[in-house]
């Protein structure tokens, strides 16, 4: 069975400068999970001693403080930095983006849309920077009987879909006079959504590899299925099963962008040795 | 046969104003058509002794100067001014909208982005605001490997269809970093749009209103005929037939923001003596 990697996939900009960061901040603490991936945390834990707290107030007695990859909201940054520690921010500039974009707008007067989880730590930061209205949705019809004013600024969580996100403007400029919109998905993101959609139309069999919480992946997995019924989103080698390759003459291989290259080589030789 | 008008049609606000202004400017000249529709030009001649000239040279004999409902360009304006005459300005304020915005964001550093018909005289009028990149165009395609700046603004010719409008802008947020969308359809048109949409699909049989030349009387027709596939557009009742309406039993009516009510009164009894 011939065996393929997308060719844009796994670790982006913003995660390879993270884990850098973070190797380079030795006995450190990140607040909340640098990137959406456990065993990659569990390495800078086991070889940098780089610990993962997960509230505010465990954060308290941390002297060298991580801001995660997704950052944090603007109030628990202010929080952090009355406390006199050595803050080290490893905010995608992606991520920075939309929060300097929210801020401004909102100060200038408009209604905030961000097309997003309402769950995701990225888009609580995101929000967090609007002083005024802020709405968060998937899609255009949780906006429905919501009342909007006539300046609408709109962003989008970095790793999603340009489609979703064209469908929610595409709503709010029938309902709004004027619509400013930012197109925050990252370049990587796109690129990566891009290359596993001309792959899983070639490859009989998918597989995508990445953090079961991470939006990216998410999105490479629905891709590759739209395209590719059969595909598979696993988080490591040890979830990888035989029948899957049966008969199968084709498989690619995507990676979210949380995703180090040493897990994604475990999954192709366990393909290997089971096909 | 029922005979049935759309809940919305006809005159807009902008025509309406602007015949009132040409019949209170007595032997006043207008530089192009006030409004998209001859029968009401011949009306106001007569009656008001109101002349409608094609060209610049044209005007310089004339004292008073009527500025048609879709507007001109700046520099003939300009022109216009430097000439000591009374200009009397009926562009409609929804017209006036989408010339302030592209002069405003043109000079604020945005490429400007026209939806429109690059002859229609409201569109010539519209991009000659703009003091940067600008370019018109009906469908995406049409800004396949044309250089876009980061920062784009884009308005709407005020009688197109919003779906196509909202295509234009999903091809830009692919491209460009911010695009900044001023709905300037006029809500006329939107309303007059949904009403022919909502009466098409109950009646057999469709006739549509208007000036050969009228974009909005175009798209009502075209939608119209998505829905129901025996429409027909005409100028004024001479052109109905009565084999449109053989075994028919609904026939619905719809007219371009232009036309007047006389001329639709005349083509509902044509209709009602033919079936």
């Amino acid at each position: 069975m011939k065996i393929q990697l997308a060719k844009n996939y796994g670790f982006c900009f913003g995660v390879k400068r993270a884990i850098k960061i973070a190797e380079n901040s030795k006995d450190g603490a990140t607040f909340g999970e640098l990137i959406h991936n456990s065993e990659e945390i569990k390495r800078l834990k086991d070889d940098f001693n780089v610990k993962t707290l997960k509230t505010i107030d465990e954060m308290k007695n941390e002297k060298k403080v991580i801001i995660r990859t997704h950052g944090i909201t603007k109030n628990d940054l202010e929080i952090l930095k009355t406390e006199n520690k050595n803050i080290i921010d490893a905010t995608c500039p992606f991520v920075t983006k939309p929060q300097n974009i929210v801020e401004k707008m909102s100060k200038d007067g408009y209604d905030i849309v961000i097309f997003g989880d309402f769950n995701h730590p990225e888009v609580k930061g995101v929000m967090s920077y609007a002083s005024g209205n802020v709405f968060v949705v998937l899609e255009p019809k949780e906006l429905d009987g919501v009342k909007i004013r006539n300046k609408v600024a709109v962003v989008s969580q970095t790793t999603k879909k340009i489609e979703e996100f064209a469908k929610i403007v595409s709503y709010l400029m029938t309902r709004t006079k004027e619509v400013r919109v930012f197109n925050t998905i990252c370049n990587a993101t796109l690129e990566n959504q891009e290359a596993v959609r001309e792959l899983a139309l070639k490859a009989d069999v998918m597989v995508i590899i990445g953090g079961k919480n991470s939006s990216n992946t998410k999105q490479l997995f629905l891709i590759s299925k739209q395209v590719c019924k059969d595909s598979y989103l696993i988080e490591n080698d040890s979830e990888v099963k035989k029948e899957w390759f049966d008969g199968k003459k084709f498989c690619g291989i995507s990676a979210g962008a949380s995703t180090p290259g040493w897990i994604i080589q475990k999954v192709v030789n366990k393909i290997k040795e089971l096909s």
